[in-house]
């Protein structure tokens, strides 16, 4: 059995990873940190957990983690990631951190973006931890950057029209809506429930922080440096994100050959689910799932094409792909404690 | 006092029009007729009217139709509607009808996208009842047309823009949420409570059927004709519809500038609310008024502005924008009976 | 015009006060106190609001409110109000309090169940605001207590049964369920979207601070002291409350003798909507409104009868039942301003 | 490999049914019959199940059933099930009737709230399939009557009180709240999204009939015949049933001293949690999951005792119960693919 820890457990993606990492039959779940619920039993902050596991929540001194487990989940913010990964990983740890503290290669853009980088040293060994796409790099490393859940969805929704260059990867506009789990479990009026029930807005327009990792990675699917618009906007549900991504053909091609190219691409993929016959996803059918539905619709009126993806933002785009990552690490099957069928209604 | 009669009361857009009406202090409501509700009192149909307004429903036979009102309010279906228009219009009746059969002025366009139409003759005067753009041929008419929900939410959040050039039209993307009574009040098993609760879906890919209405207008206003991206989607939320536009702008501008803009074209509009210091619209801020919504940012990154509409697909996309168009067609003041503040939360 | 002030207006029954007095044809709105947003115009906290009312939140010295208005509500909460009526009231001014501070007589009661009383002397003069049952009282006083939302619902429920002693009040359950709303704007992990949506539970069973409200009104109504079971829930909806409340029939009557007490009781009532043939209320159906709708079943099969009550929390369970309130004081009709048809859906 | 079949696969308890089949590592999912959709695939009727099983949905005639499967679940409404019981039952297999055919063990009680019963001869050998009271008769059994969702939130709620006789079952009070799943899936205008969201109401009132199949449990509890009042009401959500329950207690007794009754009742099972120290059930932290939460509260100011308790309710409300009882059918660990832990948020 391998020990892990969750750095962080008092969030949504915390209480997520516990729910998953409980059932998973090759590890054992030795350490959730919380400085807020110290002492609380984490079944007793999370009441869905209640008698499925028997952990308390701690508040450990960064110095004493190590020791704690073999591996360790960061759900913590960034900032305070970067604070913790050098300790772990010397102490020949492995860490997925879920903070975005590790997913841009560049640290000029993260300080853009973010704030100062103090581990910059890891920013090269990290490995940008979207399965799909770089599971032989994530097999070997020690530290992943897990995807952020916007970046997991447009990226696993561009990639195989960005590698065959079918699309002007200039021309992207992502419009991506997410249930409100999103904005985690810190109190505050803009999340109150009567302040997103019944209602629909952006946020961030122009200026989300996932923006630069979308972009790092579209650009290295295409070859180029491009710039995309990618809009956020906040749904009235718990959980699911569908990215609604926009781009011009770069040549003529019908709806069958796009359907060819994706199956292509995705063929043995058992988390990523290709519709056909032009059939739409919808946030309902990946619910507390690890999948990644893809549909699409070439529209010859304007030449563009209109890719759709959605995934359980906690699951495929945060504690699920964190699980998977960890099989990755660990020599694992990749799906392992990771086969959930959605919950559908 | 003028008598209205609604024409298809059992719907949503009926309920509303009821709703609406019932408090105007120059009209009554003479009439709704409704042939699945035949003989049973409007109130008991839509229990929030109760005590409110003591009508029956009825199914009269169209030629029975004009001597029951001045003015007819068809909320029947496409294809349906056409079938009223001649006689009540003969009969020197004011009608505003909010079914799409009217509101293409090309019947080519419209059998291309509906079937073919039947009343050709009526298509020329028809007025399109965007009182914001056609207030004085509005004024005039025998026959509104009264548009769109989506339409609505985009050619207003357009219109500023494309007058003044500010954007190349071929680029434009409208990526557009709506509640759920945009489907109606049939029963189906795709909008029953659990298909749609908790969750988030696009529909109708590149081809609904606002999407010739919303071309015509944008077509019009910038004086070329125009093929434009529009794609629906499906909130989990009753009423509202919030659209987010993209287009590349066709010279330098800065917020400021197209605030001015903005602020310009709509500064006498009683029902426009244009948005400062990048405030962004959500539908829970118009949710049960006659208001529009807009908020835009400019994104200097990529060129690109990104304009965001909020109405309620009810009162603005429908019943209240046609009691709009019935203040104009009787001389009172637009806004009277739909002064309605907004419901929040 | 009258001058009135809202003391209190950052959270949702401020807001709605806001809404109600801003369209009301007898009042001018001149004062919005807050703390938290002292300086910022009340459209941008409440972006409902925008375009609608030109008022400023201020932080006011309690010594320099009474000026500044003819009437104030006191949308703060208990403890705090008390504060502030002396003051008032001694300034000549009318006060409607939305607290619990002044609506049970017993200043024993009161600070068994909330802290010591501070303005004993004021609670013999108070008169608790439940226009239905206490209209004439309202009309000459100074200082009415606004009823709390869940005992309004339950209390205009029962009232015609108990008067009529038609049930054994000992036997009394209710059970109420409110919306979101009900548990105001402050910022907290229990009223966060994720904690709230899609999910329903019990809270403050047994201890419920409007239990002795509810059994002050029964026991004054049934003419002796009683005892009640009060529990609420929280409902994943922003507006509205729907209580059951079960009680054994005191003697065989059946369903139409029961609603023709109901009727009688209730005959001239604007606001109350005694529903029948066995129709059942629902909180949908009074969205946005002041009215309560009754209706009740005789269940013969265990000698007992349900009734079922249901407001829109925030109107006639808070800012509406303050206005109508306003009315009476002011010697305006008792619906001027209060006549929004619900919205639906 | 135990073949399983579902008959009537496209209801919310079809899908669950398959749901959780699909992942149990000892059976077989062989059939699906639905007369709707003849023909097509499960996964493209409820794209939740995409490419996690390959199994068409087929028009089985009834004596062609038998063959396809060794044990079944009828999805199936009363009165079709009944028909399809015997010929099955003959043919040497099991059966699992989610329906409420053979729940009630006096036919004269079954005619009375429903319809005439064709298959009165195997009402005696019927089990009542609630594994927490009735184990040892379900494992042996070939006909299992799977309880209705309410009835399994209550009968488990009072159990304990009842078999130790502290409650006085005359004065059993049960307010059900359950999610929209338990209306079907059948279109129909009442459970659309907009009828129902942001909305809440009581429905057949003192008339539903799962109130003879509660009394007949609690009567064989308490061991004499006792009617109780049971109402029941529409939540908005799709999943969860949250039933509070009211009852005069026979004697003194304190919250330490239930909970001990509690705690030794269920001390053993795996499905449902005691909860403690006052602590209150959610049907959010039971969702997707095959538990039922009990929480309860001695009110000693009214001599009365408060029990809730939260089931998902197609889960232990239905499929997962009807699983359950297949586990014990069939020899294997009760909980054998139904360790699903809530997903929450």
């Amino acid at each position: 059995m391998i020990r892990v820890g969750i750095v962080g457990a008092s969030g949504y993606t915390g209480v997520e990873l516990a729910r998953i990492v409980t059932r998973h039959p090759e590890v054992e779940l030795t350490l959730a940190t919380s400085r807020q619920y110290d002492g609380r039993s984490l079944a007793e902050v999370f009441p869905n957990l209640r008698g499925q596991l028997d952990i308390k929540c701690e508040n450990v001194a960064p110095e004493k983690l190590a020791e704690r487990a073999d591996l360790f989940f960061l759900a913590v913010p960034h900032q305070t990631a970067m604070a913790y990964v050098p300790g772990l990983i010397e102490a020949g740890k492995k860490v997925v951190d879920l903070s975005a503290d590790f997913r841009l290669r560049d640290p000029v853009v993260y300080e853009e973006w973010y704030q100062p980088h103090s581990a910059v040293e890891y920013l090269k060994e990290a490995v940008y931890g979207l399965p799909e796409l770089y599971r032989q790099q994530i097999t070997g490393c020690r530290l992943v950057a897990n995807p952020g859940c916007y970046p997991t969805s447009i990226i696993l929704g561009l990639a195989p029209l960005l590698q065959k260059g079918l699309i002007e990867p200039g021309t992207i506009v992502a419009d991506s809506k997410s249930g409100t789990s999103g904005a985690g479990r810190k109190a505050g009026t803009a999340t109150l429930f009567c302040e997103v029930a019944d209602g629909f807005r952006a946020y961030k327009v122009g200026e989300h922080r996932h923006t630069p990792e979308i972009e790092q990675e579209v650009s290295r699917l295409c070859g180029k440096s491009v710039k995309i618009t990618f809009i956020p906007h906040l749904l009235p549900i718990s959980r699911g994100i569908l990215s609604t991504v926009y781009a011009t053909l770069s040549r003529d091609i019908n709806q069958e050959e796009v359907e060819a190219v994706y199956a292509d691409f995705y063929g043995n993929e058992f988390f990523v689910r290709v519709l056909r016959d032009s059939a739409l996803p919808a946030t309902q059918y990946v619910r507390g799932s690890n999948f990644c539905d893809i549909g699409f619709k070439v529209d010859n009126r304007t030449g563009r094409i209109i890719v759709l993806s959605a995934i359980d933002n906690i699951v495929k785009g945060a504690a699920g792909q964190a699980v998977q990552n960890m099989n990755l690490l660990c020599g694992f099957a990749e799906n392992l404690g990771l086969r959930h069928i959605p919950l559908f209604p």
